[in-house]
């Protein structure tokens, strides 16, 4: 609701057209949808397709399925992050088309499939151990609508691996990097494409990894610019980070 | 070089149109430019105006200098940051038409200006003391081509002066905040748009601020979806990241 | 027992109405009930209806069963925290009365309710997985003797939802704010209101937040003046001290 | 501006009193206004006396004066801490009648004294070194119109000095406690009095003190209940929220 | 073997009355045993009584019992601290007549009791959760021949109870304390007595307590002179350190 | 392929021997291959014997099942680090002849054992529970082809031990030490030998240890030049290392 | 004040033999008095010759000159520890005959000599750079009246330099080790000698020293049993402590 | 002195050829040179033109120029790192032919040049602001009598740069990788080289690189085989160490 919206509510008041009760009634929402965000409930409903999301960790399975259950009475499509096996059972008792990706630990129900828009997110993992949280990455940005490649196992240790993916890395719009080790990854991708880079560290290394606090801390220090950084394992986030951002384009297509 | 430009050259090398050695000259320089990437130093001579950076901190300003004179002698455009005055002088007794932005303590030399494409980077920071690191981050997308806005003291300790920059909100592509103490200010935002936010946290705190630690790990752990991270005072590594995705739809603007 | 006490007691003792031995009794006890702080053993046992409190984590079952026992002969009330469903047995074993708040994991035996005093306290959590800790505030103030508000589930990165509380934010005489990621509804509730604000950072997140140590971090360089930080998870110290700053009030109703 | 406020203004336009455009420009300030929260801008110019609060850290002496100056115009009170020496200068040209706090290094114009209200917070300081901070604390409560007391140098290394002041301990009804080094007065302090305590720890120690680290966690780990805790050094926002518990009596007190 | 010695075999090398092969063989163990150090395996064999020591942690029962059968064929007294319950059957099944402290968690076999000898060592805990660290404090001082002396649950928030203990503080050589939370209570100790105060920081907190490196930095961080500091948890090192230092009075006994 | 093989095959395009998509074909591998370096996959294949390496943490036994399946086939020798029984059981299923080394937790398997070259690598360790990493070490070096030798529990609290290992010491061409707790062992290694050491830090204490942070610092910090430091609990990767210095020798040994 | 003596002072009020005034002015120091701890402000005035120590850090030469005055018309012997020479000026200026010990940056006035008694305190420094903190710690325990020796230079990299001091090692009652870099020493002479040995961190080293945290956390860590630590750089509580633990042989002497 | 010349010795003792005094007199330097280790002072002597090595960090200029004047009495080599220019003019003022290797901050007087052993030693750097400790390594390995090469300024976001170095790193022995920032040069140099890379992390960048904690986690936890880590900064350390690993092939030239 913008100014001329209010003006025009104003004037039928004054031209008897609006009855005060109800003119009162929508100005009682004005102090946000006024605001004209985006992202605000109410405009939330317009939206449709957009998955409600749901981050398990530290919510009960009875927690968990209750929030889903509700979403999905609204139609919604849904994303269920960090999900374990039986919350998927929970959400199937109520979804029976949910989805589950054991890989990436999410449950995907998806009523409204959301056209694919804009250009490709690339999703590139260091080693084998990181592929769950790209995989968490791949799978947000899928169900966000949009098109996803992936390419795993390309860790600078063998640099060449990287250099094979030359035509996904070229012909991508965003590029998340997934590495955990040293995290060294995202610079070297950084220094090769000229297109926003996301690092997500991972957990998975030992002794002075500190659980991905030491790839965290490289891909802050990169030494390439344009490389953005999400918090250890958050695929998710860096999914709908790079969606945001390919959106963009999208917008622009048409 | 693509495969075809090989093939080509290959042929000329057969058909007798190109001697041996000027064939391997140019394919001695083939391992990089092969791979197409956009950003390598044969390449990058073709975007004119894309300016040189040169990063002043833990150089002297003899190597500022010498650094500056060689990039500028290839007539590129110049943005030099963490500069001091002294540096600034060095560069100007090359470059008459340097430009000293004392805020963002950044040099520019634009001999070419980028024409501005794409939407609006919008810099947003919580208090006074981020301004230098908001208005380093505001030159850098400005030199890169981009138009940029600025909403300064904005923090969340009183958010009606956030609210108060809706419409700025409402119209940016991409969003840089700014901000120290507790890092607070990219979870507001990214809660009320739906565009990629770069959170850029600051030094300026004190005690339990860790030089900053603080709202980086604030930033790390925002709950709201789509919070992209940078380095402590990074605002050249925001500004630059901004001006990537900004690109994105400047692409597909034409 | 003040100065005044004492020379009563010693004029006592000359004017023989005190035998020597009694009087030695007394002052042996003096080093400390001299002193007239309320908190001394001794004064505790003057104020009925206070209840004990047993922090169970790093006690054994057994443990907490005897303190419990020896409290409650006493006639106290008993507040246990950070007690599992055995604890509760436990207790329940001695005291059939005894009430589990599960969400809280604490246990409350009232055998003499505190009359309500002084303002309300209100309790907001930002997030879902914040609940328990904030319940165990919330189940700490009342239990000592306060009226108790709360508002779950207001989180940032939707500020409208907080907004929509504005009347329990203006009605509170102390708001006790729980919160885990980067703990930044604090500084945002002690900016819109000007009353004391407690902070309770939690453990919930993942990656870089530490446990809780992000969230604590940026409460306490909350850029809100007037934020008052306690460890992580505990929502039993805010409670207390929030009921602490309620009776000043209480104090002065009368 | 409640609802009621807001019918009355639109039965105003229904009846013709007032006009659209006046009604909009009304409305537009909706947003914020509406919600009632005593801290905002447009309310805060009718609590007069009430200071204007300048952080001098990470601010320019002209930036400073620059805001004192604004501050000045509205006829406010100001606190200025942290402010060197020649903040005070400025300020001072500024204000004659500005008065630089030493040992607090704060400046203070106080224009419209406050009336005394409340209780009396007292601060105590563990060692000399602490005084600072103590002062900072000290001075900030005091103009913000509350009766202060101080007893310094009492730290736990002899606790005979603490108990020695029993009696300012009793009769307050807020305690704030500074203390570096191992940061143990709090717990003492919170173990025998029964009122909030509010514990700033101090950056003044060496080698594992880290910063004011050590005194910090230790406060945060007080095994006596009721201790609140602050930044490392902030004895303004002890002194600013010792200020909002004493105004709770205060308010009680008519 | 000293000097004098090493003399008089050269003196029968040369007299004839030594064989160069057996002077030789005695001569091989010079580098070591010449340098006369108490704790030299060879000389450990003379000392009866005094008891070898296995820390179980990071051993497998297997290597535990092979260890202790090991020493006790040398008819050696033995302490294992950190051990299971596991272990402790292990161990009896080889020694009928080991002892299982189960508070301290430590398993004795003492085959030739050490006589008790220098004054007394006084171990303090500060809550009830402290009581396993400080028990394996007290039978490691116990079973190197000191009497020892305990006082548990005298924390700092509640200080009468630390002095309801005077006496035995007075009579102590030696004070161990063991603390947990914020580690205040050596401080206190520290500035009663003047004794040699151990401080021994436990893991027992939770949040910000860090597995109990906030009470070892208080304690390190300490205003009162001359407490020192042991590992976190680690009992067994200030009973052995107190026994070491109680043993100075010993020596001077006789 | 170097330089004059490039010119060589323009020369036989140049001259018609070659036909353009041949060579084409090859140049096509020229971005890595070009460089020579010998790591690449394709030049592996050539040095038979040499072991593929897999590092089980953070993959599920499948995933390494598969691994191996794949790199036997190829007639590989395989090391598998920090491989639990079960993993050793699924490698046995398809390498009858996998041997599983308890201690190391390691499994290899040896088709063409490498022929040993080169001086001798001493692997030693501190302290009893630190062999597993040394035994990782030594059964790494030992498969690439190093003979080794090894000598535990020689840790510096007993130095005679360690002495009494000088023979070892003079005869090694490389040093790996292994320790825990304070990790002084390879200082005063470095100290007595003039060859490379490698420290290996391990996680084995307790307190303020943080899991071999504090070996690993100390390792870092070591007062003998010459003490090279790899990650905390990395015996593969300092046997690696140690047998690529071994390697030096053993070219320069023909 | 004992029981016995109030019992005593009661009979005499009993008996009028004293009036309830004097006997309330002598009970009301009873709260600490009647403790009977060595070390309270009244009791010190009786151990003439045992200085006042100033820590001069954090106190500006005004506080640290009006302290040392104070005391010193007291007649006691005088200690400031991290004096420079400014304070040293200060304090000579008051004290002619204050002495200024350059590397130990301390200054002593000492009116009333202590005589020597006890055992010898051993004072050993790894390297050159920990010096001043060897000396402050020698210093210390001259000015308290301690036989003192010292030998620096010896650290574990020449272990040989060690050994060379075997006779002091020997003859010493406490040995005190000052080391930076990894710390190591304090273990090794620890497992040389079955004496206390205070470890004192040094902050001299560079990058991941950390100001002193290595060999902190090295010396906590040690393997050695009976190593006691104190603060990074704290020479002073070291000599203290080894002054408390000297005497202890010193009041066994007579 | 090994066993055989112990025998002899004793057979000269035996004989009546050696006095016992003469005898004993050798005996007694026994502990040490009898271990035989090439590092001890006695052996060093013989090692003629081996420098002598001076840290300056944490010494006075005084110190610096006592300790050269005796190395240089002794007609050795002398290397003294992090000088300044004051510590050169000390130098200089003692041994005239003194040279001052200014980016590498260090002094050098070589009265015996080593010859040049083994194979060369390749010293690579990251960015232009590691240079200085890239230099330390090269001066370091020059003097100590290795071919050293250098390449600079070819970190990974530019990977062609390091590419381009394909020569060099195919013909050294050794390579020191010396980066700041994410440290992540190490890593690809070690996928690229099948030798021994020692990583040195630098302390050059700024906000979460913690003064080169981030790169030196990152080398640490690389994923390429064979990385090996030493201190931030410490340039000194990695050409010593790269020095004996390369001396390993000088011994076996011949």
């Amino acid at each position: 609701m913008d100014t001329a919206t209010i003006r025009e509510l104003l004037e039928h008041v004054a031209g008897g057209g609006l009855r005060v009760d109800d003119a009162l009634e929508r100005l009682k929402r004005l102090p946000f949808e006024d605001l004209g965000f985006a992202k605000l409930d109410a405009h939330r409903a317009l939206r449709r397709g957009f998955p409600e999301v749901i981050l398990c960790t530290g919510k009960t399975p009875e927690q968990i399925a209750e929030i889903a259950q509700r979403h999905l009475e609204g139609n919604a499509n849904l994303l269920a992050t960090r999900a374990t096996p039986e919350v998927f059972e929970r959400i199937k008792a109520i979804a029976p088309d949910a989805t589950y990706h054991e890989h990436a630990r999410a449950v995907t129900v998806v009523k409204n499939p959301l056209p694919k828009t804009g250009g490709t997110i690339l999703v590139i993992s260091a080693g084998t151990s990181d592929i769950p949280v790209a995989e968490e990455a791949a799978v947000t940005a899928d169900v966000l609508g949009n098109r996803v490649e992936t390419a795993y196992d390309v860790g600078v240790a063998g640099i060449h691996r990287l250099f094979g993916q030359a035509d996904k890395l070229r012909e991508a719009s965003v590029v998340i990097v997934v590495a955990g080790m040293e995290g060294a990854l995202p610079s070297v991708v950084g220094g090769l494409v000229d297109k926003p880079v996301i690092g997500v560290p991972t957990s998975g290394g030992y002794g002075a990894n500190f659980g991905g606090v030491t790839p965290l801390l490289a891909m802050l220090n990169s030494c390439a610019a344009g490389v953005l950084v999400v918090n250890i394992d958050n695929g998710f986030g860096a999914g709908y980070a790079a969606s945001l951002i390919n959106r963009l384009s999208a917008k622009n297509e048409s």
